[in-house]
């Protein structure tokens, strides 16, 4: 991913985080130019408000959005359609989280 | 972090998930010691579900909770206090996010 290595700046909670904890596959198949590409999109979303992703063995990602309905229109583009239909060729394992942020405070 | 590179297995939703984005300073100040204390810790407290951290250059640690009481407690434990008063040794930035998961799927 190419974002710089940094905290989100998001604005005052209650907005959404997805998290998505996954385990690679061996092989890139296609997996690192996906994974760049998704990013670059997700960031064109509707209601997109950030993101955080670090892999190192396990890989999280963690992107915000304003409310549900942005997370559902992310869930059903259609390129987003093409790559979650394309999991199972990258991820070993993988769990999706959808979460209402009510708290954040740090410096 | 000692723990395997997995996603945590957690129960069905909803449930709290509370998302720590830090970017460390220079040096180990203790840092190292702290977090795998930290994270040990953190597994005996009541309410605990799981863990998921991986850093490379941002860190994301996110931590599975019963409820709110259950992160609450966790914030007020002494140990934790402790490490909690000592952020600004060992983090240029950070930011916690306290969520509740509302949905959770994978494979």
């Amino acid at each position: 991913m190419s974002q710089p290595p940094s905290p989100a700046v998001t604005p005052a909670p209650p907005y959404y985080a997805v998290i998505f904890t996954s385990i690679r596959n061996e092989g890139d198949q296609g997996y690192a130019d996906m994974a760049t590409r998704m990013v670059e999109l997700a960031r064109t979303q509707p209601g997109f408000l950030g993101v955080e992703s670090v892999r190192d063995g396990l890989g999280i990602t963690v992107s915000y959005w304003r409310d549900l309905e942005a997370i559902q229109a992310w869930k059903e583009n259609a390129f987003h359609r093409e790559a979650q239909a394309r999991a199972g060729d990258w991820y070993a394992r993988f769990r999706v989280r959808v979460c209402k942020v009510e708290r954040e405070y740090g410096f």
